[in-house]
């Protein structure tokens, strides 16, 4: 399901993808199968989005994005692609972020650019991400720290 | 005033109450009347806002939200209602998350989900509020924690 | 650039601003020439904004806010116009904010109102600013603190 207010403009989406109302996906992105992108999110280019993935409203992913597979990310979580912006000031090559497959990017994060997110690991809502996270483990707090390791009852698995 | 280009399935809401451009309200949501509904905003179903309710631009409602009379959200203000989220697992029950009649969440600020908010008590913008917060009281900070006690020139009253 | 999704009730905008899909910008708001405003942005009436600015998505600008030729302003960094913000009870008179030339505004870092970012100065993402800046440095953190002077390969110039 494409909402027809959605403006999706690369052919390469998987065709059990869903996009709700408004979002906005640039045509040179690469989005899997089965993902949940929902309204009011935006996708620039050079991202590439692999399968069932979420992204919860107000997600925007700049050139440089990487998302593998079964990826959440939550609403207004926040991604960056240019350590020291300035206006009309283009980078010729954006750092690369990795957010690893099936890791969860709490509501409302903040993750600078240039960074890796492990696979399964957790981010805190409302954290602001400075330093690449392991695998598997939850990090929290404005800067994000280590919290511990994660466990079944996190649904790590 | 509901704006052409907004999206309200929901046939319970009062007939005062203005949506703003490119929001979307789904069916199974209640709002009440003389409501302010900025722009960009996502309300989904289970979800229940009394009267006198302003949510700004970028807010996001998920189900299990309970918002009472007179409360004030502001913009990019983000909730939860998963503790912790993972791609395509859903839970069977959402956990309630009630803001307090007339409490204030300021801009920006991260609300955990299964927390109340207490009535009249104000978030500072930024905050992420991972307690319960009692009525009438100040919490800011990540993580937020209490301020002070709120008095007339705060716009208790 | 105007996309036709946009909604541009000014007739004060630079004739080489590019608006892009879903944002509204209203009647009274005074918009400079070669700015890029993206996607999902919203633009109050007592708002003014100088020449090359750039707004990222997700970006709300009250009346109060002035921004100041080459201002960057990040994702989902968002601002205020009332200390107490309480539902329906609106101010007379709303504090001015200023966004000094040239400064940058990290991706969903949180500017409180009647503050001045001075110019060419630098709000890191996910920061919290509650005093004013002086320019050409560089704050960060919750509350934003001071963290240096910036310098050349910061792209000061």
């Amino acid at each position: 399901m494409i909402h027809p207010s959605a403006e999706v403009q690369t052919p390469n989406i998987g065709p059990e993808t869903d996009v709700w109302q408004h979002t906005v996906i640039l045509s040179g992105a690469v989005v899997g199968n089965q993902c949940n992108i929902n309204a009011h999110c935006f996708v620039e280019n050079d991202v590439v989005i692999g399968d069932r993935v979420t992204l919860k409203c107000g997600v925007y992913l700049w050139d440089g994005l990487r998302v593998e597979n079964d990826v959440f990310i939550g609403p207004n979580a926040t991604f960056t692609n240019d350590k020291y912006p300035r206006s009309r000031q283009h980078l010729s090559v954006y750092p690369r972020t990795v957010l690893g497959e099936g890791c969860s990017i709490g509501a409302g994060a903040v993750i600078l650019c240039g960074l890796s997110i492990g696979r399964k690991a957790m981010i805190g809502a409302g954290s602001v991400v400075t330093h690449n996270v392991p695998e598997g483990e939850l990090w929290a707090g404005n800067p994000a720290r280590f919290v511990r390791k994660l466990q079944e009852d996190d649904k790590i698995s």
